[in-house]
C-alpha cells in the first residue's frame, strides 16, 4: 500500500516555504520525496511525475506554486492521486492573489485540495490525515500532535496571564 | 476500516449546491452521511459530530458553508478526519470572497482541504480521492470516472469540429 | 449586574494588537479579563468561555483572531452577551481581508460587532459605549475622552498652522 | 434609562434592508424610533439628530446606508452611544466593497459596530444585545431568540434528511 | 510559411465567447483551425497539440478557458509559437479574477499575450496583427479594418449629435 | 471674487502627503489656506469650516484623508464649492481600497471631485484649473507649467538614449 | 470668458449613463456640447479635440468611459482645462474596478476629477460648481439646488415615518 | 521586412522593470529601439511614435507604465503593429491592480497583449516569438532559450534534491 507523500514544487525558490510541508512530515513519521518540477518549464517531467506517481508508492501529492500556479491543478489532472495545493507568493506576485485563484478554483472533475497562501505546514499535515482516514496508527499520531497544540497554546495563554 | 464520506453544511439552504457531492460520490459507490450541522446556530451538535466522527465509520468529512464560513475550519479543529470544505456563494454574499477567505486562510495545524467556490462536485471527487490513497479499488474507479471525462470532452470536441 | 469586558485573543502573537483595548478601557476605568482561546487549538476552552461569560460578571466580550478568525463568530454563537470582532493582520494574510470577511459576514442570527483591521482600541471604545448604553457614570466617561481627542486635534491643528 | 433603538437610514431606498431591523426590535419587544437622515443631504438635521439622542431616551443608534456611506460613523463621531452600522448594498456600488469599508475603517477614538452587508437583522439582534448586556430581562429573551433559531435549524435539518 | 490561427478553447461553454475570435480572422481572411482541448481532461491532447502545432501550419494560437484556466500557460509552455490567452468569465467564477489572473500572472520564460476578460474578438485582432508583424499585405487589412471602426464611430457619433 | 484654496487634512500625521498640494499651488502663485480639520474628532468645527468657506474666500477646498475617508465628502455636503478628495494611504488601511472607496463613491447629489491615492500634488494642479477654467491668467499659467512637464520628460528621455 | 461644459464619452453606448449629466447641467441652466470621441477608434479626433476645447468656449470637460477608460486621462493630458472623469461600468467589465483605476489613478501633474461609478450626475454638478467656483449667480444656483435635495429627503422622511 | 522592437515606458522611473526586456531581446539576437514616450505629458511625441512605428523598421512595439497606464492602449490605437503592454508596479500603484486593468481591458478592437506585473522579461519573449511566428530562424532561437530554461530548472532540481 503507497505510504509516501510526494512534495514539488515549481521553482527551487519555493523551498522556503514548502519546507514547512517537509518538516511536518518528518516531525508525523511520514516518508516523503522532494523535487523541483516545473509545469512551464519542464512540462515533461511534470507529464511523467503525474503519470507515474502512484505506481511509486506516493499516496499523496503536494504541489507549491505561486503566480500563475498551474503545477498543482495540472498534475491533479494527471493523477488518480490526492493533489494538496499550496500557494506560495512570489515575487511580483499581485498580493497572493494570482497563486490562490489559479489552484483553488479547479473545473469540475479535477479537485485540488488547496491550503492557505504558504500554508506548507497545513499542507504536510492535511496529507497526513489523508494517509490516517484509512490508517489508524498515522491518525493517532495526528490525534497527539494536535493535542501538542493545544498544550502549547494552553501554557502560553497561562504565561500571557500571568504577565498581563 | 472507516469508509464513508459525512457531507454536512451550514443550512437546508447550502443543500442545491452541496447535492453535487453527495451524487458524485454516488456514482463512485461510496456510502455517505448527510445532514445540516450550523456552526452558528446549533454549536453543541458541530461539537459532538466533531468530536465522534471518526468513530463512526466517517472517513473523510465534507462541509459547506456561506458568508463567515466556519463550520469547515471548526469541524477540522475538533476532528482528527481530512476535512474538505466547500465554499457556498450565499444571497447577501461579497461576491463569495467571505466564504473562500474564511474556508481557505485556516491557521497553521488546522488544515481545511479548500474547493473551488460551490465546488461541491469537486468535494466529492477528493473524498473519493482521498479514500483511493490507500484503497486501491476506490482509486481505480477513480481511474474510470475520469477517463469517462475525457471521453465526454473528447466527443464534444468532435462535435463542435463538425458544427463549426 | 455585569460590568467587566473580556478581552480574548486566539493566539499570544495577537497581544500586541489586542494591548490597546487593554489601554484604552483601563483608561476609561472599566475591569477587564484577558485570556488567549483559540477556536481551532483549543475549541473546549472556546465552548466553556463562550457559555458562561454572562455567568461570570461579564458584559461585554472583545475577541481578535487573525486570517481565517472563526473566534468572534464562534464565541457569538455560544454567548448572549454582545461581542465585540477585532480582524488583526497576520503574517501570511491575504493584506488583512480574510480575517475582516471571516468575522464581518456573519449570517443572520449570530451578529458580531466587526471595528477597523487592527482596530482594538476601538473595540474598547465600542465596549465602554455599550456599558454606557445604560450606565450614565461610564457614558459620562465617553463624552470627556471624546472631548479629549478633540482638544489633541485642535492643538495640533494650531501647532501645524503655526508651522506651515 | 434610556431603553430605545434608534433607526436611521441614508435614503428611503435602504428601507427594504432596514425593514429587517425593525422587525427583530419589534419581535424582541424593544421599542425603535425610525427616521431618514441623510449625511450628505440634510447634514445639519444629521447634526442634530447625533448631539441630542441620547437625551431623548435613545440607548442604541442603528445606522445603514449605501455608497461612501459616512452616516454611520459621523453619527457616531456625534453621539456619546454605540452606534452599529449596516453597510447598504445600493445600486452602482463597487460590489457593496464601498459601504463595507467606508464604515468598518473607522480611525482610532470614534467606533462603528459594523456589522454583514444588508445585515440590518443582525445590527437589530446586536442593539438589543447591547441593551441587554447590563438589562437581565432583554438578554433572556436574547436566549429564548437563539433557541428558537436553533429549534428552527434542528427541525430543517430533521426533515432534510428525511427527503435526501 | 505557417499562416494560420488555431484558436483552442478548454471546452463547449466556451464557445458562445470564442466564437469572436473566429468571426473577426474570417473577416480578415485568416485561415483558422478551432478545437477543444482540455488541459485538466485532456492533458494528452494538450500534450500534442501544444508540441506539433509549430509543425502544422500554425503561426499564432488562441487559448481561451474560464476559472483556474491553465490551458494557455501550459500551450504556452510546450509550444515555441506566440499564444494569446482569453479569460472567460464562467459560471461560479469569482467574478472573472480567476481566469484573468492565472493565465495573466505567467512566470519568466512563458510568456502568454493575454487579452481583456471574454475579449476574444480583440484576440482574434491580436493573432492578425501578429501575422502582420512580419506580413504586409495582412497589416494593409488591419489597417483597412481599423479605418472602419473609426468610420463607424463617426458616423454613430453623427447620429447621437443629431438627436441629443 | 474668491482666489484662495484651501487644503484640509484629517490628522497632522496627513501633511506629508497633503505638503504637495500645497507646493505645487505654491508654485502655480495661487494663494492657500492649510488646517486640520477632523470629520471624527472635531466635527463642529468641519461644520463651521464647511458652512463659511465660499464667504471667506476660499474658490476650491482641498480635503486629505485616510481609512474611512468622511471627510471631503462631509465638506461637499457643507459647502457649495467644488471640493478636491485626496485619499491617503494610512497605516492599517486595507491597502488604500478603504480611502479611495469612501471618498469616490459619493451618492448622486454632492460630487467629490476624487484624485489618485496619495495624489495631492494632482489636487494642487486640479485646483489651480478649476480657478483657470474663469481666469485666463491662471490658465496660462497651467500650459506653462504642462510644458516645464513635457521639458523634463524629454530631457530625461534625451539621456536615457544616451546611455542605454 | 468660457461658460460651457463639454459632454464627451468613448461609445454611444455609454450615452444611458452620460444623459445625466447632460439632464442636470440643463437644469443647472448651463450650455453644453456633447460629443462621441473614442481615444481608442478616433485619436485624431480626441487630439484635435483636447488641444482646442479652451479655445472653443469650453470651460469644463466632462469625460466617460469604460472599461480600459483613457478618454478622460488622454484628454486632461491635451487641455489645459479641468476633466471630470465618469468611470462606466460597461458589459465585460470586471465590477467596474477597470475603469475606475484606469481614470483615477492618474500619474503627478495630470489630474482627472473622477467621480463614482457610473456618476455622470454628480459629474454635472461637479462642472456646474467649477464654473460657479469664479462666478457667483452659478455658485446660487447650486445652493438651490442643493436646498431642493434637502426637501426632497425631509419630505421623504417625513412619509417614511407616517408609514413605518 | 521589419524586424525591430521598440521599448517604450512612460517615464524613466520604469526603467529598471523594462530593462528585462532589452536584455532577453539582446540574448535572442533582435534588435531593438528604446526611448520614454509619456502618454500624459508628451502626448505629441506619443502621437509621432504611434503613426510611424511601422514605417521605421519596427515590427513589434513594447510599452510599460504604471498606474492609470494609457501608453499601451494608446500607441495600440495608433498603430497597426502588435503592442505588448507591461503594467508596471509604481510607488502609489493600489497594489498593481490600476496598472494591470487600465492595460489589460481594453476595448473590443484595440488589443494589447498584457504580460504579467513587471514582466518585461516576458514581453521581451514575447516578441522575439512573434516575429518567430513567421521566421523560422528567430522561432528556433527561441526553442533553444526555451531548452535552456529546461537545463537550469533541472540542475537546479538535481543540486535541491542533493541537499534536502
Amino acid at each position: 500500500m503507497n505510504k509516501k507523500v510526494a512534495i514539488i514544487m515549481g521553482s527551487t525558490s519555493d523551498l522556503p516555504v514548502m519546507q514547512d510541508a517537509i518538516d511536518v512530515l518528518k516531525e508525523l513519521g511520514i516518508e516523503t520525496y522532494v523535487d523541483v518540477v516545473s509545469a512551464h518549464r519542464t512540462p515533461e517531467k511534470m507529464y511523467d511525475f503525474g503519470k507515474n506517481a502512484h505506481k511509486n508508492g506516493i499516496a499523496v501529492i503536494i504541489a507549491g506554486a505561486g503566480g500563475a500556479a498551474h503545477l498543482p491543478g495540472m498534475v491533479a489532472s494527471l493523477s488518480p492521486l490526492p493533489v494538496v495545493g499550496v500557494p506560495v507568493k512570489s515575487s511580483n506576485s499581485i498580493d497572493g492573489w494570482d497563486s490562490v485563484l489559479s489552484i483553488l478554483q479547479m473545473p469540475g472533475g479535477v479537485p485540488v485540495a488547496t491550503v492557505a497562501l504558504n500554508g506548507a505546514k497545513n499542507a504536510g499535515i492535511l496529507a497526513a490525515q489523508i494517509i490516517g482516514a484509512t490508517q489508524e496508527d498515522v491518525r493517532e499520531r495526528i490525534v497527539a500532535y494536535k493535542e501538542s497544540l493545544k498544550e502549547k497554546v494552553t501554557k502560553a495563554a497561562q504565561e500571557m496571564r500571568n504577565n498581563v
